[in-house]
């Protein structure tokens, strides 16, 4: 992603409303750019948007952690923005990324695997890591 | 998608946290069943999944009229589910759906149209109706 002026990142959040969710939050959808499969969905604050739009790399805030948050910091799987999106009514973001390593922390590419079927959870994915060996890392 | 019993709605809507936004809601990801094409976030409440898994047709919660909503009601713009997925911390939903018409209420295939391109917004798609001839018909 081309990288973005101070001027225009600062326009570009004040087009955002940040009203809608406590704690004036944006969710945000994170798509691999390939692909299209849906990789997470999370919260970012302003902070968290203006880092992302900052550094090309995406930002965002842990409601319980209550911090800014670089996905990937301990884990090496960060996420590089191809393309930021926002929707008609500019109150959710979709970053479309390269996901280096996984987007899961419980070590799936994507957080979204359990899926309904016939009234239980069934796991439609595999494992690419092992949550164990990747965190100790750090 | 296959119908639910209540037993198993029951079951299924109990493994969900709607405990982290306001008035006890989850984020949905509504994602075209097809081409993965990211359609729509909206909110549902616990009445709203039910319904969703009820009927087959996506259901969400309208935060601004505080009401329960069925996707394409008014505009005969229906969201047939394929799928219904969780994440790995069972707090937000995906629907992979067939979307009958569009999505977007702005006369868009998606609701996300709007790319953020040197400081400006880039409209990345092109209108698929136009919203007055189809919300008129009510």
């Amino acid at each position: 992603m081309k990288k973005f002026s101070k001027e225009y990142i600062d326009k570009l959040i004040n087009l955002l409303d940040f009203s809608k969710i406590e704690g004036d939050l944006v969710p945000v959808i994170t798509q691999d750019s390939q692909t299209n499969e849906i990789l997470m969905l999370a919260f970012s604050n302003k902070e968290a948007v203006r880092r992302s739009l900052e550094t090309g790399y995406a930002h965002y805030y842990s409601r319980s952690r209550r911090e800014l948050w670089k996905k990937g910091e301990t884990s090496g799987h960060v996420q590089e923005i191809q393309h930021i999106i926002t929707d008609c009514d500019s109150d959710s973001l979709l970053f479309k990324v390269k996901q280096i390593g996984a987007a899961c922390h419980k070590g799936f590419y994507s957080c979204f695997y359990n899926e309904f079927v016939d009234g239980e959870i069934k796991v439609i994915a595999e494992k690419v890591f092992e949550p164990e060996e990747v965190y100790k890392k750090q």
